[in-house]
């Protein structure tokens, strides 16, 4: 046996198949998740995916060279609809091709967007307004309502959350809401995508997006737009060389990692458009897998946690099999 | 002004000097530490920090070539005694020159050790048993003492931690305990440094060690050694190509980097000796920076938090100025 250390995979995109040559008992969360049945997986739509193309790897042959593909879900409504408007909008235009990689800050984010900060945006960009960090209307927008207040709109509730009344799940993401009334808005965990901004009222226009490399920094909940979370090549932005300035900007122009296109997924040919599903988290498939994030049974363990932050329960998304 | 995202720094590592030219109010986390009396900075002994050397990065000239150092401060008594004495006894007798980096798993761990596995173990090193995980002896090490059970030994407790019953600041380091009784045990945040190993009851020897790249691992707290943690260079470990074979592990012996040395830094020259100094977890300065970290008061922040994890309160940890 290899001396390692052999804890199960934390990455919401890798699944570990289960051993086919031993029977072994169903206790890890990606065997739960792995043996979820077909309709517990919920596919997701092109057009909910932001495909972003980086440039190779300029440094040669090595197992970075080669596309660079990063794709990112996009969040549905109600959430952040005013900002991703824009973002199809600025995909539609091609407006990200040519831009770069800007800002690669350890254990927090990298950024990318343009770095004159002079293209031109495209028209018709929505201003939107603060107030849309969060979701006060969510009860009554037709996805969940009825009494109990927020508690009863989330599935798998996490009991313990350090910044929210009550942190848990909605139509496959990790929200956080008050514990009385109807406020809920996304949380930043590892991968999660949102709107870089200038000071307040600012609110960015989508433009400029970052996408979190390291611990979950929850206090920028509700202080900033989420917008979607990387589900496929995040390793392609969290392995990219640090910045040296102030906050990881890059100092010279050659250290920025040139973007050759972004592109909403059902804008690329059929052939190309990539399929990823995931495990619906109102599934009892989720409840089970999640209550073994908590609860660690895998035969690595010995001793299980007896609960897990909403960050530390990653969604299971995977690549559809063509 | 840039479009970016503001957001202050969120590495352990880095203060965000005050700007000397406009009169600020003392707001953020960072500014509160650069403020701190130096009577509330505590020195590191160079007994107490190893010193990894990378070789340089083989792809040439970039932001990544030139020396790699990664310093890890260990942790201090009564936590883990057993596999760091295990530790200085590698170190001491230069086992892992030559080793090499064998596993890098996004969002979860660098790993690094003898790749072959064949390399004889210095003598004399301690099998250390589960039981020292954690210490349920603290209350008598005769550190702290007094009535009140795990809460009174803590300093800025941690009001929600999803994961234990208290979890709160010790001597420099994050750690969890149960909410009645004397159980504490350090916890794995970004950063950690910990002990890799085969199933219980093989608790490792320390000659494969990990360090925590991602979203804090919580659920491996009480069931792994944690020995210490990076406190300098963690960029040269964090931006590793990740490994493409099953848990991160790397593929081609050409994909590992190599460890030139490992050496606690008190074996090296007295000019390279690394100084550092941790801001101290007991002091007045310190609990307000916690309370900023939960209640961000930047000029970025339109509202704050009201709460954070015990891993997004990283202790400051800052070079001393030669």
């Amino acid at each position: 046996m290899k001396h390692l250390l052999l804890a199960a995979i934390a990455a919401a995109s890798l699944i570990l198949p289960a051993i086919a040559s031993e029977p072994a008992p169903i206790s890890s969360p990606g065997e739960i998740a792995a043996a979820a049945p077909a309709s517990d997986w919920i596919a997701i739509a092109p057009s909910d995916l932001l495909v972003m193309d980086l440039a190779p790897d300029a440094k040669g042959p090595s197992t970075r060279s080669g596309p660079r593909r990063v794709v990112i879900q996009l969040m549905p409504a109600p959430f952040s609809q005013g900002w991703i408007g824009n973002i199809r909008k600025l995909a539609a235009a091609h407006w990200w091709d040519g831009t770069s990689i800007n800002r690669v800050q350890d254990n927090y984010v990298v950024q990318w967007g343009d770095a004159t900060e002079k293209k031109a945006l495209p028209e018709g960009l929505a201003a939107v307004p603060e107030s849309r960090y969060v979701e006060s209307r969510f009860a009554s927008a037709g996805v969940h309502a009825g009494a109990g207040g927020t508690e009863r709109l989330l599935s798998v509730p996490v009991k313990t959350d350090a910044y929210s009344g009550l942190a848990g799940f909605w139509s496959g993401w990790p929200v956080a809401g008050a514990k009385e009334g109807h406020d809920v808005w996304p949380v930043h965990c590892y991968g999660t995508v949102g709107v870089g901004r200038n000071m307040s009222p600012d609110t960015g226009s989508g433009a400029e997006l970052y996408a979190v490399i390291g611990h979950a920094p929850r206090h920028l909940d509700r202080n900033i737009a989420v917008v979607g979370r990387v589900i496929s090549g995040i390793e392609h932005l969290s392995s990219l060389p640090r910045g040296t300035e102030a906050l990881g900007f890059y100092k010279a122009d050659a250290e920025r990692t040139l973007i050759t296109s972004i592109r909403i997924a059902n804008e690329l040919p059929a052939a190309e458009q990539p399929e990823f599903e995931y495990l619906s988290t109102e599934s009892d498939s989720f409840a089970r897998y999640a209550d073994a994030r908590a609860n660690r049974r895998d035969p690595f363990f010995i001793r299980p946690a007896g609960g897990a932050d909403i960050c530390n329960i990653p969604v299971p998304v995977r690549a559809v099999a063509k």
